[in-house]
């Protein structure tokens, strides 16, 4: 470097200014940060008493819901024990739909005098409620949105069977691909004609559990009832069309839309040392279905960004950025916490270096998705690989974090996601069965650790 | 190569025949079988259907119980059904010890009027019985074995109690560090003039599971009379213990100990096209603790060697070396199983190219240990994470493959292990709650899958 004239030295300092060198970064007391941060996380950690607590006390938060704003209250109050300098509710408006009294449907056979047999089933979220009685009609049987425009479905109920694939090791994929006959499915059905419509669960399971989860009507359609039937259930009801194509289904859904509710966005800060005008966000979404107690979706990911803030604080971290937990509401039926969120910061003009998100499931964590405006986020973090793999952390992956923190790329923002194990998740997600029995409290604390492992670097060396 | 002459032609030849040539490896069809053997693992697997008839039909399949016998024949006829073509019952004399009737470990406080407390116990697997009526001592809470040199055990009941480390990210690691505990605690307590021995359970859960499991007396010491205590009560006992440090402890144990018992490895193969004398095993254990469904330990890996036969043949692949799926007995109290093969396999002068073990539980599998004479075998397998890596499977560390494969390292063959995530293994090991419901079944096939990866890529190229 001697010879190295004055002006090169300057334009070095301007990279360095906006970009780390790479070079500075000591991975020896990285390593002694992660290590810390994993040694708080998995021998002194409130997280899965936290978790307990949380989904004891507020199952049920769907938008609009008591429960909700109950652990809003909650939430912002362990912000403060985990040491948050600054808290703050964010006001949503957010739609407000009850399932009302419990939803039924049964077959009702055309063949052995009519046989009827119920099927396990919810309504799915937004569904419009079925007329007064119920409706009873034929059942049409597709596997796609496509298959409507040849199948004759006037006066029918819709039955969309088509099962996610199990050959995708990843089950996040499966479930994107098989979504839209749960998302628009029943949109799609009423504007052909159809009366109702039945939607396989979005599961790999095989069991009687119905997954219900959010539909979607498009404005210029006729509003149909929809359900989700287990995936026995559907499998049931579609070898019975196959021996008895004339049987019918009835279907009872008591469901009701209210006014919008007001709900919040809960904050939580630490204040940065360096940069306290731009902003590093971990965050996953407070509310849930309102039959789950949403321990996995996500209550998990709610607890793990606020044990990020408590890990950070614990292990004597100042950290450069200002580090901020958010925990978004109406993550299931509208998003309008992330519309909220990403509209304040547009108007208020903030910086965002990081919007980390955590809503895959409290399971053992492997990895990150993550975007930015260059597309290459995942190839610099990938960098850090070395000082993730001893916890198991390996995969660095092009993504665009969730649902709750995408919005923020189009300010600028690098976008990430933690990737935990995904065999288990779709085994519970949006059911009864997603409660705190089926959380382990070190997979739980292992993703708590990742995401404030990869919090702590970025914030220490930038992206 | 025109230019080469004839002898260098004749060396790489003979170098060929020993370890394939790297180059000749075709990538592409490597991927195509791989995918082949996870379609036939995903789609169409009868692995957990299987793992639920076995728990079912035997649990409890202790060495000397007539449960482990009755899984021998149902795995017989299970390897038949996957489609070996030979099978074989290798005799084996194996330990025949009974827990008889419920254990009991009762606290008496010396103050608080006496008062009394159970604790939730299981007496080790091997201990002998309490004297009839009981034996009633004070306790000594140690946290270590060297820790006997210095304390006064005589007359008193020794509590290890040294919780495994929650810091090891791998749970396996924390299980052999506290293992010495349940291992040779008691025996070498005896020795130091304690007359009972109560262990801390080997697993980082805290509840009220008790965990058995062997240990092992010298033989010239005294036996005495071993139990293991849930993590809540060893927590219980401790507090207990500082409080009211002349409590006692009540341990009845009604164990019995019977003749040798027979018992049988069961084999089954699929034979090899051109290497038939040389061999490729895969094999788990069949025995499980007495109180254990032993689904995970290890139900799982003897359904999923038997599901590594079914998916070769499924996919119509030829091994050129002879296929052995084993299932050996009684690996948890004695290891006869595995001695009993591997004295056969040298008596006969067998060859065996690679001996895979599963005996970590039906988790999602994550990699594999490997170790040869050579020190290698992990590197050179790991040039095949590429092909795995799709299907989550990244990690190639050096190891000994495990308790059953281990011995036929001295033999020459490369042994292996399959390593499945750790994080919630131990907290159904050796207990009551190894059951079906615990194991999610594409976490179970996925297993099954890489086994019989690393299994084709073996037989097809060497290692």
């Amino acid at each position: 470097m001697r010879s190295l004239p004055r002006l090169a030295l300057i334009a070095v300092t301007l990279v360095a200014s906006s970009q780390p060198l790479r070079a500075a970064e000591d991975s020896a007391s990285d390593e002694k940060m992660l290590r810390a941060i994993y040694t708080a996380a998995l021998t002194s950690s409130p997280a899965y008493e936290n978790l307990r607590e949380l989904t004891a006390k507020f199952p049920g938060r769907l938008a609009g819901a008591k429960n909700l704003e109950g652990a809003v209250r909650w939430s912002e109050a362990a912000l403060k024990t985990a040491g948050a300098d600054r808290t703050e509710l964010q006001p949503v408006m957010v739609p407000h739909w009850e399932r009302g009294a419990k939803e039924s449907v049964l077959m009702h056979l055309a063949t052995l005098r009519g046989l009827t047999t119920p099927l396990s089933a919810l309504a799915l979220g937004g569904s419009v409620p079925t007329p007064a009685g119920g409706l009873r009609a034929p059942v049409v049987e597709l596997h796609s949105l496509d298959a409507l425009k040849t199948a004759d479905v006037k006066g029918k109920i819709v039955f969309f069977n088509r099962p996610m694939n199990p050959l995708h090791v990843s089950t996040g994929l499966a479930y994107g691909e098989a979504g839209d006959q749960r998302n628009q499915g029943p949109g799609e059905a009423g504007k052909h004609g159809a009366v109702g419509a039945l939607v396989r669960s979005l599961t790999l399971a095989q069991d009687d559990t119905p997954h219900t989860g959010n539909t979607t009507y498009p404005p210029d359609g006729p509003r149909i009832p929809a359900a989700a039937l287990s995936t026995l259930a559907a499998d049931r009801l579609s070898a019975a069309l196959k021996a008895d194509p004339a049987l019918t289904v009835e279907m009872n859904i008591h469901s009701q839309w209210f006014a919008d509710a007001l709900s919040h966005n809960v904050i939580g800060e630490l204040r940065g040392s360096e940069f306290p005008g731009k902003i590093i966000v971990v965050g996953g979404h407070l509310d849930s279905w309102d039959i789950a107690p949403g321990a996995h979706d996500d209550g998990a990911g709610c607890i793990q960004s606020i044990e990020v803030l408590r890990l950070l604080k614990v292990v004597g971290y100042q950290p450069r950025h200002t580090l901020r937990a958010v925990l978004f509401t109406s993550e299931e039926n509208s998003r309008n916490g992330a519309t909220a969120y990403s509209t304040a910061v547009k108007a208020k003009n903030e910086i965002h270096v990081l919007a980390l998100e955590t809503d895959n499931g409290g399971f053992q964590p492997k990895g990150f998705n993550l975007g930015n405006p260059a597309g290459n986020a995942h190839l610099l973090a990938a960098r850090w690989k070395p000082l993730f793999e001893p916890y198991g952390v390996y995969n660095f992956q092009l993504g665009t974090g969730g649902a709750d923190v995408g919005p923020l790329l189009a300010h600028g923002a690098t976008v990430a996601g933690l990737t935990p194990d995904s065999q288990r998740y779709f085994d519970l997600h949006h059911t009864t069965r997603d409660s705190i029995d089926q959380v382990n409290p070190r997979e739980l604390q292992l993703g708590a650790a990742a995401l404030a492992a990869l919090v702590y670097l970025v914030d220490k060396h930038g992206l």
